[in-house]
């Protein structure tokens, strides 16, 4: 593989030196993504969005299926309208953009651009219920939201980016907390199905709960450099917005009752995820099932054999398009190992080489990106092995990322070890918690790292607080976070 | 059918009555849509969002089989982008929303919220766009736009609206323009053969064309009360934007040269195109293949049978799910009859009901929503026969479209003949001009028409100008339009 390894693929930041760099260099040379001529936004390019596609298409599958519908809100918000409930306008005002001028008029108000929709969709909610007939409402949202933030990064932190927020309302208390855990378990099945990328579900401490909730639930994710990404969210918001949005309805016992709400989102910050998850020195690594291409086809020809060879692998081509995301790369300009080099940067699971050696023996080369390991097939059973190789390496990669967690996750019981990991290592560090904000406060200013959730499934690591050394009966997980 | 006339259905207002009024009654009504509690705006309701997500699956199917990818662009645009391009900003500056604050700060320059994305794509054209090897750029959006409009009207002219927008970059003019016509057949045959509304394909005038392009082709419809509608446009804007963003390319023959581009878009108005095309005073009529529901399940039973026609009509429901987008209305708390008028007023294409006697002769009544018509249909080629209706319903929904629009089309040779049938009838005028601008001013102003289109297919309908009565070798359609 020597010669492979000049040229194209050393333009990217070795992983170790230098993480970030490492990170924006796979997304400008993978063509995921470009900086935007204005501060802070980006844009997804075609390779980067059709990931985005598959995400949007494998998720909104399961919204449906669990009896949700899509519609669209508007992207402007009164300022009086994002100022009814006060937390939430604290949470979010110091991030929004503000339009205050229409065509050549001053506005009389100034207007958000959203941040998130609870807001809008609530005043919305107060008009549309009103018996129990009318409920539940369960309404999801594609939208691109807006925060001003000061300091980005693409996928992870930018002014703008797309999302999906779920939007619902219930008769009972029950019933909202049954459906934010319900969601809570389709981002948890999907990113670890769809995107091969383990996590811990929990739930937020008070301090980092949404805006506006009662109570949020969180997946948590663990980067290949040791910090957690929080990769989706599922919020139970009580009644706050149904008390400051009057959203009442008539229940059967005649009453007026005001209704139980829930939100919850993942957004573009996925991508971010993926690679950071899955990506190594020579780029990206794609999970198969959101993979843009799933199998790229590099005819390996010399001025003998050309046509006859690239006959034979646009046959295969043909043959293969109809189960798998194909791609034949025939281009004359390039090298083979060039190529190589290239769909190995952009993450393609699996690369299929045929060269008159091959043809001669009827089988092709499948190499594979997640291990590299290369594989010589018949022929004939070319489309069942593609197959089962897509499925293998989604798990394979599912495994050792699964792997890396449990590596680099650490079970601590005092601040000064906590010290040293976050300093070091960094990873998850699962300790017991008194459940003190002053515990939580000191814990992140002298480690750097946030209460990342309190699990779903505890733990009894023992009785004293991490901190404080009191008692303690919260498990808890622990990172440096994005 | 005296009854059913009662009560629901009265709520509309009548067609002929007032037109804009039952327009907006169908869109309430059906849920099609609500306003916001923001000037200009609305809320798309899951319905009428499931019929803009049957547009875009359609749609989107034939743009990536014409080698078109999808990506994403920033909302935002920086002042001095948008500004580049004179005539551009000329064309979009009066209706532009702007903001001036991120957060608690004062932006240093102002930020468009986009109108369009000309400016902003080939800001990053010029930096993707190199070599002949980078050529063609074929990529697509789909995203909302804000366009601060005066006057408003739901799915017609709102200040915020989703819509696709094609980006294209080409060697040549020839490719360029080839292009241009290739995405306005497709919006024709989409339009025609999904929407079942009948549309003219030409070349807009240069006073109509779009702001910065060298030519707009348009297709346009006729609505049901006489007026067109532009309903999608596909612009071969030339080198103007290349040479105002510095986006050239290394030839083959070694010469830096500017690309060719084009842009073409359809948006959510093509929704209000649906219902002044087909709805009557019943409601809404939806096409088919891009109703949310095709077929409605309707049990009729009485005290004594409920639950075995349940139980029939349940089967059948998952008989035909897996086909089509069926559902069944169980809801014990209305009539059969109220049920009738609520999916006649949504426009879902077909009726099925079962009564105690159908199940007797062990058959279902098939109704159709476009003719009223009444079918009984045996069990056993249940599945087969709503097939061919639905099929059926679509194309009589077009010829009947087709019908109108040939009904309602005039040929005139003065503009006196012009300003009477403006008056009145309204509808398409097929009429010869001379290609001045100042007649082209003179009739709108007369008689409120502008110049449609100058039709891809010309007809020699003589050679003396409706206006000026010069000579004149350009066969016009003029009508009032939305
Ligand atoms: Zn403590
Ligand atoms: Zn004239």
């Amino acid at each position: 593989m020597g010669k492979k390894d000049n040229g194209y693929v050393k333009e990217i930041t070795s992983k170790d030196e230098d993480f970030s760099q490492w990170y924006i260099d796979i997304i400008l040379k993978a063509e995921l993504a470009d900086y935007a001529p204005i501060k802070g936004c980006m844009v997804i390019r075609p390779y980067g969005f059709s990931i985005w596609e598959n995400i949007q298409k494998l998720l909104d599958k399961r919204f449906k299926e669990t009896g949700h519908s899509n519609a669209y809100f508007p992207l402007f918000i009164p300022e009086r309208l994002l100022q009814k409930e006060a937390e939430h306008v604290e949470g979010f005002a110091p991030e929004v953009a503000w339009v205050t001028h229409g065509g050549r008029e001053r506005l009389a108000e100034r207007i958000a651009v959203r941040p998130t929709s609870e807001t809008i969709i609530c005043s919305m909610y107060s008009k549309w219920i009103n018996s129990w007939r009318d409920l539940p409402v369960l309404i999801n949202q594609w939208a691109n939201v807006v925060r001003w933030e000061k300091s980005t990064r693409p996928f992870l932190r930018t002014a703008e980016f797309l999302w999906q927020e779920g939007h619902t309302a219930h008769v009972s208390e029950e019933e909202a907390e049954k459906e934010t855990l319900q969601m809570l378990e389709v981002y948890r099945d999907f990113v670890e199905t769809e995107l091969s990328i383990p996590v811990i579900k929990g739930r937020k401490t008070e301090k980092e709960k949404f805006a506006g909730a009662l109570r949020t639930y969180t997946i948590e994710a663990l980067m290949s450099d040791g910090k957690a990404l929080q990769a989706g969210t599922s919020h139970n918001l009580g009644q706050h917005f149904a008390k400051v949005f009057d959203i009442t309805y008539l229940d059967k016992d005649g009453e007026l009752k005001y209704v139980w709400q829930t939100s919850w989102g993942v957004s573009t910050r996925l991508i971010g995820a993926i690679i950071m998850t899955h990506g190594d020195n020579r780029g990206l690594k794609l999970p198969p099932r959101v993979a843009p291409i799933q199998v790229i086809l590099v005819p390996i020809t010399s001025h003998g054999n050309k046509e006859i060879i690239l006959d034979k692998i646009r046959e295969i081509h043909n043959e293969l398009k109809p189960f798998y995301r194909v791609e034949l790369d025939d281009r004359d300009e390039y090298t083979p190992g060039w190529k190589y080099n290239q769909w190995e940067m952009k993450g393609v699971p699996l690369r299929l080489e045929l060269g008159p050696k091959d043809l001669e023996k009827n089988q092709v080369v499948l190499v594979r990106r997640d291990t590299g390991e290369k594989l010589f097939v018949e022929m004939a059973s070319l489309k069942e092995s593609v197959g089962e190789l897509l499925v293998k390496i989604q798990k394979t990669m599912f495994d050792q990322a699964k792997d890396f967690v449990l590596k680099n996750t650490h079970v601590l019981s005092s601040i000064e070890e906590l010290e040293i990991i976050m300093e070091k290592n960094k990873g998850f560090v699962k300790a017991m918690w008194c459940g003190n904000r002053n515990c939580e406060d000191i814990i992140k200013e002298k480690t750097g790292a946030t209460i990342r959730c309190i699990p779903l499934e505890q733990e009894n690591l023992g009785d004293k607080c991490l901190c404080c050394q009191g008692k303690a009966n919260k498990m808890i997980y622990l990172a440096r976070a994005y």
